[in-house]
């Protein structure tokens, strides 16, 4: 609470309008997500309040929104449609759950330094893992825009294969309805600001009203079925009563079997939250030239998510959307926060009944455009030519989290990244290099004009040498030497190397005597500091049939005269 | 067969001495290894027949004695006591599947160019799991020294908690003959050579006459028990019948399900076969500087195994101390193992009448003996201190197999070995450098007594930038330049980095992004010519605010004077 410590006055006029834009347009995305998640609409606007001003009081980034988002909506819609039957459908227990479960592990994390481990979710796997949850969020709302079906987040394939289903039971007053929020939302979201322009208003270009769409649209809508009575006989789906008034406290149910249950999802959801807040944060926080603190947004998010388990809330991250809608209104400290809660705590007190008449089919519209935003799919085919291993991780991890869910897809997809980086470990790039010029400079012979030594082959190996690639190297340079005839000195210009392991120095071992059975002297040259201390540290130097040079130029000079 | 088209009689004695001296020094081994296979004492013999043959007349090392082995064996015995009791105890059956199996997969991983696998099996990994068969091959022969017990090969655990058992059941004839025999083989094989020097022979230190303890040994421990009846009344147990003859044409039985029970444990052998047959193999052709063929090793040992499985035998692989015998012997070809062929021919058609009264404590005595010699204690001591990581891979993966198996144990060495890599790649060194002295060499300013510019951050990257420790860059050099007053000029020293996948291309363009917005400019130098492909193949270089430059002595010329 440091900031509160010294917090302007001045600073507060810029968050307390940031603080109400974002409290008004978090109301709509808030019961959507609770819906899509599968549980009541005010689970949703509990996300905002407690988890929200925790996040707010112990956070290191100034201009993060915590609070429900689509993402792990589905994950926990995932989650209790996998478990929900084995605990009576008691939806909101198992959502509890998986806050508290998930709170505690990203604490764990922290208590552990193990906060690292998420960077194995490398970019492409966010990517593919993104896109893939976009796709199923936006195939698990065809049901609410058709009207048909039971509104259940099934997988996406059995989704779409009941799409014939839908279009025979179609509810036409409820695809209308949804056609024309969705049609609303975007050309607020695209055209909103130059339609303003040609009012006559002075708008910039990423002005927050871009982002009012959602509220407006659901206030039309409802007004829309409340003037035409259309949750009549029209049929039209609403979200229907919800209960006035603030959270109460709830327990989280302790079943050890649930907990077992729940723990990998729940683990999931910890590593996804945080990978997404984290990289939100620090998003925003290098706009203002300031920085996050890893440690410290574990131990946020976990409280905020152990603060959703106690107030009937379900699993909370950094809004992408809402932060930036804070960030470009203008707020200056987490005191905007604050004031959305004020505005979610007025809600829940005197607004309420307005939902009750708000229709399913416009939360689900707003659901769509506001996934679409998060879709990358050029990505992929930006980097197929480049980076083929990467755009293979990110279709697979696609792929994976659509066809076998969330974990499998994650999974999969980190033991990819692992596995491409290891073969590529595995097939070093190994060049021969010569003197550039007259310079102190050594190049690869294929692809500068360089200066060579017919008695020596200067071969730099441009990898770890380690027990994945120790037999590659190997045959690598016995081939070298011996389709290079007069060879009599084997320079190995270590400048790449960073370390070598067992198996690497019992390669060079072998590799040293073989080449000594040649009538041939191996030399290193360019050993970095800790590589040096490591080899000192066995007798590898002493059975060396050369030298260690300090630099390839000093070696290629004294070994220019055979002695 | 290139050999021998142009073969020359004078090699024809060599081979024929090795041969002989190969041949004779096998037949108590393959008895052996049959038995603690779980196998009929002749399967082993018939593993000394077709299989040598295939690998002689198809295989890529001159000296490599293809057969019966105490790891495989060992391996086979763990796969029938885990599914004999399944398959009615049909051990050849099952033992004919596994070589089937394994050489299949031997021929797939040449099919698909995916022998480079077995790199993945690092050397201390081979170390632990070599370690863990040798004290579970000698802890499995308790029962053949006490004469108590079933002798069947259970996990090491319960043949030691059944220690109590044997001496309770002890039959001190057994006992004693296996004591005798362990002690004249140990003094056979250190003392041997010199004791017959003592008698006025003239013998170098290596000669094959220090391996003839096994065969010495056995004949001696036969004639004992001949001439006392050990077998009858003092009950030590012998080998008892051996069918005379050759072996029939058999065929392994396919059943879907025992082949989809086996597989595993197929393949495990496989790749541990190939991996001990290739490294010996290696290591005998660099003595006369030749080398071994990856893509024919496979298919030669594939099809010695598949050989094996048509002839009633068990699994094969490149046989250490055989091919040093036969190495030392002289041989110059494979013709050797022709003759050794010979040598076990006859003793199956003539001999088979002398191993019924063999007695199976002098078998437990060889193998004790010949394990001994593998295992290496003193790696994993040597290494503790300068390449932990790697011990700790040694002591993990000895633990897992002896406590859980060896396919359990491989499995957790190699994803041991992989995260330790991932892990160590993920926290690079990251080291500012200067100028050292007027060179045009640039190393770390805390090991060199070196040169630099106060405006100009020169930093060297000692890793490849990618997913695991991109944030881990990123975070150091936000904290050098943050810490380091006065800098304008960021340059990164990338002579040390080989790749850069697109996560790490994400965070170059961030940090340029954010260096920009401190009033920092970011150039490159010593990018190598494939990562400098893939950065011109993006717009990353445009974006660059600085400059790609040569060298790093080139640019810290040009930056010298702040333009």
């Amino acid at each position: 609470m440091g900031v509160l410590k010294h917090y302007r006055q001045s600073d507060f006029s810029h968050d307390l309008i940031a603080g109400l834009v974002v409290g008004v347009i978090t109301i709509p995305q808030a019961i959507a997500y609770a819906i899509l998640a599968g549980l009541p609409a005010q689970a949703g606007l509990y996300a905002c309040l407690v988890p929200m001003l925790l996040y707010a009081a112990l956070g290191s980034s100034r201009h993060m929104v915590v609070g429900p988002v689509a993402v792990a909506a589905l994950m926990v819609a995932a989650a209790i449609g996998t478990y929900g039957p084995r605990y009576g459908d008691a939806h909101l227990a198992l959502s509890t759950v998986l806050c508290l479960q998930a709170g505690l592990f990203l604490w764990l994390l922290r208590l552990f330094q193990m906060g690292g481990l998420v960077n194995l979710l490398s970019h492409p796997v966010i990517i593919g893992f993104v896109n893939a949850a976009a796709v199923m969020i936006i195939v698990s709302q065809l049901s609410a825009f058709t009207g048909a079906g039971t509104g259940a987040a099934g997988d996406p394939l059995h989704q779409l294969l009941a799409l014939p289903d839908y279009l025979r039971e179609l509810s036409l007053p409820t695809f209308a309805m949804g056609v024309a929020c969705l049609a609303a939302l975007l050309i607020i979201q695209h055209r909103g600001i130059a339609l303003l322009r040609r009012l006559g208003l002075d708008l910039p270009d990423d002005h927050p009203v871009a982002r009012t769409g959602p509220i407006v649209v659901t206030l039309l809508a409802t007004i829309a079925v409340v003037a035409w009575n259309l949750d009549g006989g029209s049929g039209v789906a609403v979200v229907g009563f919800v209960p006035p008034g603030l959270p109460d406290l709830v327990l989280p149910p302790f079943q050890w079997r649930m907990w077992i249950d729940l723990a990998p999802s729940a683990a999931m959801i910890a590593v996804v939250a945080y990978v997404e807040s984290y990289s939100i944060g620090a998003s925003l926080a290098t706009r203002r030239n300031t920085r996050v603190n890893a440690h410290q947004e574990l131990i946020a998010l976990g409280a905020a998510n152990i603060g959703a388990a106690f107030t009937g809330a379900y699993p909370v991250a950094g809004s992408f959307s809402r932060s930036s809608v804070n960030f470009q209104a203008g707020a200056r400290t987490p005191v905007s926060s604050l004031v959305s809660a004020v505005v979610i705590v007025l809600t829940l007190l005197f607004f309420t009944p307005l939902f009750a008449r708000l229709p399913h089919a416009a939360l689900a519209a707003t659901i769509v455009v506001s996934v679409l935003g998060i879709i990358d799919i050029g990505a992929a085919r930006r980097h197929w030519r480049t980076h083929r291993p990467d755009s293979i991780t990110e279709l697979v991890t696609f792929g994976t989290v659509v066809g076998f869910g969330v974990e499998a897809g994650l999974l999969t997809g980190v033991a990819l990244s692992i596995a491409f980086f290891v073969r590529q470990s595995s097939r070093p790039h190994i060049a021969q290099v010569g003197r550039v010029g007259t310079t102190g400079q050594f190049r690869n012979i294929r692809r500068h004009e360089v200066e060579t030594l017919p008695h020596v082959a200067a071969i730099r190996i441009d990898e770890n040498i380690f027990f994945a690639n120790a037999n590659q190297v190997e045959n690598k340079l016995l081939k070298i030497v011996q389709r290079r005839p007069g060879t009599r000195e084997v320079l190995l210009v270590c400048s790449a190397v960073n370390r070598i392991d067992i198996s690497g120095l019992e390669m060079l071992h072998r590799i040293n005597r073989n080449f000594a059975a040649m009538g041939v002297r191996l030399h290193l040259s360019d050993v970095k500091g800790p590589v040096m201390d490591q080899l000192a540290a066995t007798d590898f130097v002493n059975e060396l049939t050369g030298r260690v040079f300090f630099s390839a130029d000093q070696a290629m000079r004294e070994l220019a005269t055979p002695d």
